[in-house]
């Protein structure tokens, strides 16, 4: 596996294109992305109660597991709007499978942005009709600016993977992802679309970008907040022509693995966890990239409570902030965990510097910490010392610029 | 029931100090509470898996339900120290209960301020001797301010209540809190001691104080962190000379609700409640109380984790905080909450201004939001239209201030 160029369109046979309807100010804010054919597809999306228009109307369309565009703004996220934001969900996927000349049950739809706000219908309309007429292979980075809110930067990643075996065996996966605020650690908190051209089952699809949604971007956490509007899609539209990928196939009449829906998922797995990293380095007001790895729990969830726990609490996240050095927050936040520990047990790095050695402060070592907590990157380990369970969670420090930036945004 | 002067030293036979020991740079960081006599007493602590050293000594000592004194300092909080914590924390008591003369094991003793620090227990001894000849029953004010952290103001409050009968039947409620960060939604979540003067059994006063925590303590938020020293301590020393108050009493040979009980507990929650309020008011960096009350739920359960969720919300507190119109962070807060709620029931007033109904946001009420967001106290009802169950839940807004206090606290 390797990183190349091209983004979402990096994948053969997908073309995209980002242009500026109106709803922000002098942004891109609508995408399209395109599949020459109709592609396999799989699709995640918020926990929340309150979902939003787009998510309602989508989870229909994914049903039959099959799309061959996906239309996205920002600016407005068509969330608390009630029948009339079904009706222009609908409305705009509609007139993307129009502009397209494809079934309108194919075209997925997203929104990202502000609550409570219903749709300018006749920009997104004539959005619409210009991105059609600009849609292009090498559209993917412009797909990626139109669905940014708040964040400073575009997120693309791809990347080619050789399968093993016979003939065409060269497959591509690209992704973009948005998301700044609202993050939060219960389930895929953001905007996230992934394009690839491996020919695959539509089970071995949702079984790959299941696990590899469950090992990034769910184990990242930005405010806690949790987005009406979160949604990760995935299309697979075969163009790499490579032997069909499965779960498992059959040989000699027995049902073996197939090896090759590992090599799919370690580099799904790859683009998944690359794009979480980077919404989360680029969280509202972040400077700095927190990640916290539990080990020797006795439970898998009570590793993943205490890392979630740690990397979400204010006290740990301005201490960061800060170059504060103050271990304790740590033990703090992770006794308040709702987890069998035994406190006495447990030492605490930050970096590769020890801490909290069997649950006791270590004297004398503000001022190397202090230097630690100047670094870019904070690794905080958390050994637990009673199993063999471990995970690891990102977060990023908390600034006043979050604060700033979400006292202002309305 | 009225308001009276005196705080902790209201109750009548209970004595109180603060000194200056060193600890803290110029400021009181130590403080005794003394009956006359030994008191009925109740103890509620911190459910963080990490317990401070005070709060393992106390646990024990508090077995007897008796208590004569309470010995509690600032700026450290002998967390994460091991076993010299614990042995600390048994010699502060034992220390107290050696100027005082009374027996050590009716000294509790609490702590709070930085974690994983020990104590430097020879200014502490010397603080004790200084605090004993300094005891005075006008002394409940100095209390207050000797447990103070980042606290700005010193939080106390005491009533009287007149409770039928025969007899002497004036009795007093005093009480004393502190807490500003690590005030988190899940337990007492900061340091609180209450004093009475009613005659009271063990039942009755433990019944009492487990039901007003219950609605005040933990029902606020100030950052979502818990504490690993949280602790509220009660102690009623009968001086009041009232008729006993009991839970039930007989009559005719029959267990009768005794109506006195609710009485005390009337003048309790109020004193709970108003010490609580205090403390979100005085949230680091707050500017606004945030109350959130959430009516009309199937569950008791789903009303809670609503109005917590709520209120503990960052973007729903930095939006409170900029006066930003931005009614559908409410829903989005209330639709992570893990509920049975149905979105398209749910209205959402500002004070009195609606924002959301049946779940969809009213358009241009922005301007006339933004006003309400200027007041001192907002209030957020949410109608779940669902059923008869309610709860009401405070918290604050979250600064720059916020962040500042603590990247730099240490």
């Amino acid at each position: 596996m390797k990183e190349i160029p091209g983004g979402i369109t990096a994948s053969k046979g997908f073309k995209a294109v980002g242009v500026h309807c109106g709803i922000k100010k002098n942004k891109p804010d609508l995408a399209i992305i395109h599949s020459d054919v109709p592609a396999v597809a799989w699709a995640m999306f918020t926990s929340n109660k309150v979902k939003a228009a787009p998510v309602q109307v989508s989870i229909k369309k994914i049903r039959n597991r099959c799309a061959q565009a996906i239309v996205v703004n920002s600016g407005i996220a068509n969330a608390c709007t009630g029948e009339r934001g079904i009706k222009d969900a609908q409305k705009m996927s509609r007139l993307a499978a129009q502009e397209l000349q494809i079934k309108e049950e194919d075209v997925l739809t997203a929104s990202t942005g502000h609550i409570a706000e219903t749709l300018p219908m006749l920009k997104i309309e004539e959005g619409i009709r210009q991105a059609k007429s600009l849609l292009s292979a090498k559209g993917g980075r412009q797909a990626a600016e139109a669905i940014l809110t708040t964040d400073t930067l575009a997120k693309e990643i791809s990347v080619e993977t050789d399968i093993p075996g016979r003939g065409k065996n060269r497959v591509k996966i690209g992704g973009i992802a948005k998301g700044v605020g609202m993050i939060s650690p219960k389930l895929a908190t953001m905007l996230c679309f992934i394009t690839t051209d491996a020919c695959i089952t539509e089970d071995a699809l949702g079984e790959a970008i299941k696990s590899a949604v469950n090992k990034s971007f769910n184990q990242i956490s930005i405010d806690g907040d949790m987005s009406t509007n979160d949604t990760v899609f995935i299309m697979a539209n075969g163009q790499a022509g490579n032997r069909k990928i499965k779960t498992w196939h059959k040989k000699k009449k027995l049902r073996v693995k197939d090896e090759n829906f590992d090599y799919f998922c370690q580099s799904l797995d790859f683009v998944c966890l690359s794009l979480a990293k980077m919404l989360v380095r680029d969280g509202e007001g972040a400077t700095k990239l927190i990640e916290v790895k539990v080990e020797g729990a006795s439970f898998l969830k009570d590793a993943c409570r205490i890392a979630r726990a740690v990397a979400s609490s204010s006290l740990v996240k301005t201490a960061i902030a800060g170059a504060s050095p103050n271990p304790g927050r740590v033990m703090a936040a992770l006794g308040a965990a709702h987890t069998r520990i035994k406190p006495d047990k447990v030492d605490v790095h930050f970096n590769d510097l020890l801490t909290i050695k069997n649950g006791v402060g270590i004297e004398s070592i503000s001022q190397r910490l202090r230097e630690v907590l100047k670094q870019d990157e904070i690794k905080i380990t958390i050994h637990l010392n009673q199993g063999n369970h471990q995970t690891t969670f990102w977060g990023c420090d908390l600034t006043e610029k979050y604060v700033r930036i979400n006292k202002r945004y309305v």
